[in-house]
């Protein structure tokens, strides 16, 4: 793929060369003192997931002030480049920072807390009583750090989290340097951080307003399902997300119990409910969507809305199984999350990209469906899309922020390479990730977390763990 | 679950607290000079598996001439046994060695051949054109033993293997230490392995002879499918099975294709065709089994016949949906493989184990189908079982082979640990396997391979990559 030279290598010889969208900087103002910049990663192969598929092999990603500025063959960027820091990562790829788009992460402190039993029971005897004793400000703070230290360590740079104490999200998003949907949560039943749905609308206007211009977080509204948020409080929010423009992300019909429950209640389906109520739009987000049908597909083709895709937590939940191919061939943009680690259990996006294009095809009958590529796409850009920040993240793209994602292609468990997306996509661990840039800065370095305090983070897992684990419903 | 001891703890005291299953060696038996053994581990949990679901915090499993004597508190162990080595992994799990009950080792050398793509496509244009072209003994020796590495260090201690020259393959297992499975293959059509049925079966039997005594070798016919394999064949091999009491290794009704072109053949379904041809028995693997009738089903019971299922793989190649705990609900034993590399993509019997667990949740319907214990138990002793060497390994059980995988629990992704159990089939991943033991032998160390150069073994990966990337058919 690398293109031959007989004379030095210039930028615009290569630019000639037909790769022109993968140079932000106008040529002409590529002076003596631009090529001075911040970072050049050199590495065996780089793949920007869009175009989709596209897999530049010896290429280097240059980055300056936080944003890649150009990708382009080692020997140019050689010729056109000096920087402060140069990463030869010759056995590595470099992704796009992987975007989980649905998750709590402060749940992780409940990791594996009860599992293999029936949702209800799990909820109600397990999780619910947990949340209600341990969950408040610290719990969030130290949960929501474990979560944010294993998502770096597998290659994630942003995650669309759905949780209490969002002011403490954002606190952690901002001290670790990650980037993060923060969701803005709303349900009709008292907690201990807000007492009713007036309180929740408060605290999350209140969130707003401090965080709304924040370099690395996105304010998400986070009603959290249909069932557990009545009608008022849903128009409330419908026109809070639409005089800002805010993205609504939401739990929707995740089990075959809710549909039928709300058809009991309400006498139609949670999405036509919520399309009556004007929560529907571009900047809506589906989570989970296992059932749908034709109409329900419908309503959200229509108001361009995304489905984020679940795959391991509805397997674990018996939830059901997301139509994803056939809803991406409808035009629906899919994107990838892997809830929360009380149902998951981890927040491993390699995996969940794995799981997700495996079980795409058993789904569709169809080994063709959702290919490497395609899986890299939704846990990338396609995320990207369903926060509306396709235009800053997402993608190798010079003009965006520089959140990538170095992988190892050394391990014997990825050898050999013929096609090194779907060694990515099928066969990749989340061992193999080693380094990871977040808005240029260099959050894990070989496989170091540069901004997290191991040592204290494990002291207060082993705080949280003793309490809990002391407390916990033991029918096992 | 420690006991507590008021005097000084000793074997009798504990024993007596009514673990006695756990002690092989009659207590009258344990003179002084039976305290002297080759090896023990200390580890924070020990997980026999036999019984299932049984967690033993901080045990030792105390290992001499290659097999597990006693597995004990660790209080007790230091008081009765001193030991050649002693290894201290308290921060660790120690399982039974995982057993990959149905795999194509040598197929590893294809890994991410050819993907996403229907089953006929791939096979035709892509697998049987490259193995025509490439499989030779060499190539069955070096992807085998990438195969076996990987394996290794992701925690497996034996593998049920399909393939060519399974002479080569008994060869590399000698060679390397690993305990296996070898499939003695027989198919219709030649290769380069035999020309024709009466070939196959003559290099069967000769293999068969070589090895049948090997300690750490299990010799298993492998037919390779009801479509592949005619008649007479399967008569012949039929009888070479009773006469030898031997296990007998089968791709069945993988796919709705094969059971309907099955039935415009031969009018009947494979299984019934089997039946008839005499190779049915409680020594009898039917690999996949995604497509099964009650009437299959009483089939494989009555026969006491054993299913392997392998989630990954039929996912990927979207053959169809296992239905795993309504087998095992009946009282057939379920065990998991990997599959080979060209359709999975990796060997990874832990992530095996989480897919299955995950997978049967979904499609019973039931999100306490198939929990953490059971899909351990799969991974283990039900593969033992299948290949009728469940008095031997499968459990970490006095009087069975060493055969250990030692998993550090300390990995962020893995913590906190209410229930070690669910960690280590729904967050572990294979790089926290740190330790293997086969029949006693420390194969994997530290992470480091120790019957295997590394060094030569990419060298030859190298050398087959550049070969066969050379000659890929470049659809993509």
């Amino acid at each position: 793929m690398q293109p031959t030279h007989n004379n030095p290598p210039t930028l615009l010889s290569w630019h000639n060369r037909q790769r022109q969208h993968l140079v932000y900087l106008p040529l002409n103002s590529m002076t003596t003192a631009m090529r001075h910049i911040d970072t050049l990663i050199y590495a065996g192969w780089v793949i920007p997931a869009d175009p989709e598929g596209l897999v530049l092999e010896h290429h280097a990603v240059a980055i300056h002030e936080g944003k890649i500025i150009a990708i382009l063959p080692s020997d140019v960027a050689t010729a056109e480049f000096s920087a402060h820091l140069t990463h030869r990562l010759m056995s590595h790829a470099l992704i796009p920072g992987l975007i989980n788009s649905h998750t709590h992460a402060a749940m992780n402190l409940l990791r594996g807390y009860a599992d293999d039993m029936p949702l209800m029971q799990w909820l109600h005897e397990y999780i619910w009583p947990a949340e209600q004793r341990w969950v408040d400000a610290e719990f969030v703070r130290d949960g929501t750090r474990l979560a944010i230290a294993e998502m770096l360590q597998s290659g994630v740079t942003c995650f669309n989290d759905m949780y209490f104490f969002p002011d403490v999200i954002a606190e952690v998003v901002d001290e670790i340097g990650i980037r993060a949907g923060v969701g803005l949560i709303l349900v009709d039943f008292p907690t201990v951080w807000a007492k009713n749905a007036d309180e929740y609308l408060l605290k999350a206007e209140s969130v707003y307003q401090n965080y709304q211009r924040h370099a690395r977080m996105k304010m998400v509204l986070a009603p959290h399902a249909p069932y557990s948020v009545s009608d008022e409080p849903l128009r409330k929010l419908a026109r809070f997300a639409e005089d800002h423009q805010l993205p609504v992300h939401m739990h929707v019909q995740e089990t075959a119990d809710e549909v039928r429950q709300a058809l009991e209640r309400t006498g139609e389906r949670p999405l036509a409910r919520l399309e009556k109520l004007g929560l529907l739009s571009n900047r809506f987000m589906a989570v989970h969507a296992t059932q749908l049908t034709d109409l329900d597909i419908e309503y959200l083709l229509s108001y361009g809305a995304h489905v984020i895709h679940c795959p391991e937590s509805n397997l674990k939940l018996a939830s059901g199984f997301c139509p994803v191919q056939h809803l991406m061939d409808t035009g629906i943009n899919v994107a990838l999350g892997t809830d929360g680690a009380a149902s998951n259990d981890d927040l491993d996006m390699l995996g969940e990209m794995h799981t997700a294009a495996l079980l795409a095809k058993g789904v569709a009958q169809n080994a063709a469906a959702v290919p490497a590529a395609r899986a890299l796409t939704m846990a990338t850009l396609n995320g990207a899309k369903a926060l509306g920040l396709d235009e800053i993240i997402g993608s190798l793209t010079p003009g965006k922020a520089a959140d990538i994602t170095a992988i190892d292609m050394r391990s014997l468990s990825t050898q050999p390479i013929y096609n090194v997306l779907s060694q990515i996509v099928y066969a990749v661990g989340r061992e193999q990730v080693t380094d990871v840039w977040v808005a240029g800065e260099h959050l894990l370095k070989a496989s170091t977390l540069k901004s997290i305090d191991i040592h204290e983070l494990n002291a207060k897992i082993h705080q949280w763990h003793g309490k809990i684990a002391a407390t916990r419903h033991t029918g096992d």
